[in-house]
């Protein structure tokens, strides 16, 4: 049986062959954009029926959607400070603003923490005059310490 | 003189004492709020009048005014990884989401990354039926591999 | 302005001091014994008559009941891995049993976590004739993977 | 001769291949839940029998049973600080409420440690008005220091 | 009022000062030579009298004896790995014998380990012709894993 | 050439299809148990002789005998702070009591350190009424600074 | 498919048998040496083209060709801190000169960065009556920090 | 006695109270820029001289003076890998680019290295239509393998 | 084709099937012994006539004569701190004794190191009544820091 | 009371103040240079009378006689990799020639170390037409395992 990290190596090397995209991948499959990238990345587990769809739309077969439907152990940094740039400037962001991001939480909510659980994700290309941008949006539920 | 790190402990412990919040301190300031907030925690410099204004309304003296304007040696992180939930939260994001948004970035922007320089960040709550939502917007500027 | 981990240091003392226990301090502020327990050693902030009832009990000071009230950056460990032998035995249970934990969360509840936020926990001594237990129960509410 | 992680491996793809649950099998084996789950992960020694019940039902070879029965080198997390979000909330309770655990402890019991060898453990969901809660309960025999 | 560590020190320096040894401290406490030594370097907590009795001998105060009786935080190494040379070699006989005794433990007792709460230490400089020995006895309790 | 590693895994594995035990190899080999098993890990090169007693009543061939004849490159801990329990009570040890053993070999020796090359170990259970007891030895010869 | 990782070693490989120089790739690729040495070592995904020419010239497959276009997640180093002396020797100029550069970039530019993504590097070897010399040049697009 | 940590704090902060600047510092020492202002923060030993122009212009005293004049022990970073973003960028060049230059160094050079010892170090700003550069040069004497 | 690590092995292993020495091997390539030690255990490239003699020698094959003649990317040790206890006691040396070399070189020699680089080494059995002596010479070019 | 690095630090100062060397403070306490400097900077404990002649060369005071006099915990890098590169390039000879050298000892003395504790250390400046050199002998005993 191949584990989630061989599925999801399958998952991108069949993207470079059949020329899919995640967009089209998520359409097939029908849920949101930045879910169905992490689910076919093993970080969720996806139903018989969209493991089904997307592996019909990247050729691949039963094994690698048999494995894209099991529980994930979930995690994908390749080290505790991620190397690669486009994921570094991520924890850059927690570096440098970290407590800044607690801080509004506090004063906007009280004690708690912004889920990341019961959470969605969303990325995107916003056109503008001084230069493309990218907008990630982080939007998780307000869960409060509660005894 | 006061480093930056003993600056924004004066800060901390003056909005206690006075009441005032980050929002008022933003508006004083004339600033975004997670800009200011990230300015008086030390991660940011601020200008002389900029520094004059958030003093005053927490009634900080001229040494805090003084450090609050110095160049910072940025990083707040208190370990490699976070400790604190609030924030650790932000790291369990990059950890599952952060080869997802390294693949959208790629897809829709090509090879590139999101600058964490060129650089704003937006923390909202946002009420939900389904209870209330915190709402991170990171939004930099793209900025494509370029020899 | 006191720190809280100063605060919690003056706590520790003055129980040395007064003879008083955790439970006693439980009492006076209403509230159950393990939270009260883990927000006089900094990790939760309490509101004003709770650190009133408390450092009264401890006859501590304004100081310390003002910062029994400040919002916790939380963790307390001395490093990643605990060193006491006291605390070690639950990073062990982790060692030992997490993936169990994991795979029984799964399989009676589904794709999600045990909350660390809404949660609550309890320590208590069982009498048994093979030898006293100590019984800790972690009670948190399961937040399953919601997008 | 397959190693105990081998071993486990097969476990857990026969489990998604049979549709056979924890519970089953613990029933097969004629052992507590999570001890059972424990033993088929790697971190207990079977006995014949059980190794042979287990199998039996995930129609496993005997090179699963044998794997099975032979003294584990225990420890099972990825990393010094775990990455799984549903693994890492047992650690962060750590983070939060060791020093709390051990101070119960020390004024419950003496000095002492709660055995994390002469030791069960149990993983139940609750049916809550407010959401399900997942209770957790360590029981562990007290152990004092003793010369 | 004193941590351990300052009073470990304070300890220290006195038996500098006094000519005073571990021997005789642990006579005058009444207690083994090596529990007497990890007392007064603040690995165990001492009684009323047992502290008394040690600062008297050093010439030290109440300050050094009250901090000698309260519960500790265990755990006196330099780094994960020590680097005084004297100690160093107990961690590379861990290094070298570690799985060793591990075979020999599970193959003379079961599954199970030596316990290192109940248990006791002896050091002992023993005559040889071959140059003179340190002996070091490890002697714990054999504690089964135990359901 | 199978590497020491490799004939280690070899040899626990024939220790369970032949039933043959630690004992009963180190009176086959001629040399002392815990020097036996410590060298059948990787631990210690053997005489010809000696690979050879063990490997016939091990029913394994030529390569491993050869392989446990090479000099060793040294260390077994399976990370730098060891996981299995049964191997972390060792390192706790020294965690708790290094400084005191460190203090102790000064106090009756000088200022040298126990070696752990001229060095022997065993591994014996100890009846006792209280249950029974592992005492490990560690018998080093002493080793002064000395320029 | 081969992997970035595997592409590389397989260049690595072609240039010991072909003895094809990074100055022959880049000038068949027809992009700058550094460049053409990054990408063939898997830092930069090539075009088609670009490809094509070094696999021909190195007399490799269209595996190689087709892996050399993939994305790749960057991030070339064997530890955190280098280990090689010819790499570390950058480190040590990072550890020394680090802060220097970060001052000398804030006075003449502002509170900003030199980008490592809008950059090219060069290296040369400069003939010197003292012994020749290597010049690295890293030049990188100015970017003030920018709300 | 200042050490030299001490005295960079307190050239940075008479810098700002002076608004002495690191190209006015140099050309009072009369040494490049580079190298007095690594030198001021602590990274080379001055002369008495170029230690009393320094400390002239700044308005500081003898003990900073000494303390300038003194051998370092260098090393600047605030961790193995740098946090502040401004100095990460060149962390980030050698994780992307060290093979590269390795490779580049020997194919121009031989086996060898460029000296960080026989070494300088210029940092300029470059006027460029598409936005201003930072160029930094490193430039160290090649030492090749020589036994 | 084989890596450098690859062809050390098959180094070590030829060495144990022919009986040949370090000794030998360097007389049979004509460089100094530790030397070709190294390089044979891959950290220097060969010449092509040195790799064939030492092969010859070895009765080893081409494909570990071509392994020997590229060039290595340095670094042997199996972690940052070496467990092996014969080379650890290197490292110790550096812990006790490295703030001693520096004063040493700082004060015969001025600020600047002993190269690595241009560097030859020695290790020689030297008889002694008292026992045997392992006698290692480190000899590098004294390296100014110059500008 | 001093420790001994608040010793090892007033002996530096004072050798800047005084201009005594190494060399001097070595003839007048009577013992060689290297152990003397080493002594000095708190890694070995000297007599009364060489604490005596040294700090009354250095015009100290006798709380650094009496610190110079105390056992010390042994161990002097500021981190396990050392970040000075004088220093640093004694870790390199280890990582580049460790295992060389390990090779060497087994091959010239058999299954065994070089002592780190009966051991002695030179460092020379050697006159060469090729530029001076820097000679450090290590001699230490041959200890062969023996159990």
């Amino acid at each position: 049986m191949l584990t989630k990290k061989e599925a999801a190596e399958a998952v991108r090397n069949a993207k470079v062959v059949t020329g899919v995209t995640w967009a089209q991948l998520a359409e097939a499959v029908g849920r949101p954009l930045a879910w169905t990238t992490a689910a076919l990345l093993g970080q969720h587990p996806m139903s018989k029926e969209e493991a089904g769809a997307a592996t019909a739309l990247l050729e691949l077969g039963e094994d690698v959607a048999l494995a894209l439907q099991t529980q994930p152990t979930r995690g994908a940094l390749d080290a505790a400070v991620p190397v690669d740039p486009t994921i570094y400037r991520l924890y850059e962001v927690i570096q440098v603003y970290g407590p800044t991001i607690k801080e509004l939480i506090h004063e906007q909510c009280g004690d708690g923490i912004m889920s990341a659980i019961n959470f969605r994700l969303d990325v995107r290309r916003v056109p503008d005059p001084g230069g493309d941008r990218v907008v990630i949006t982080l939007d998780g539920k307000y869960l409060p310490y509660q005894w």
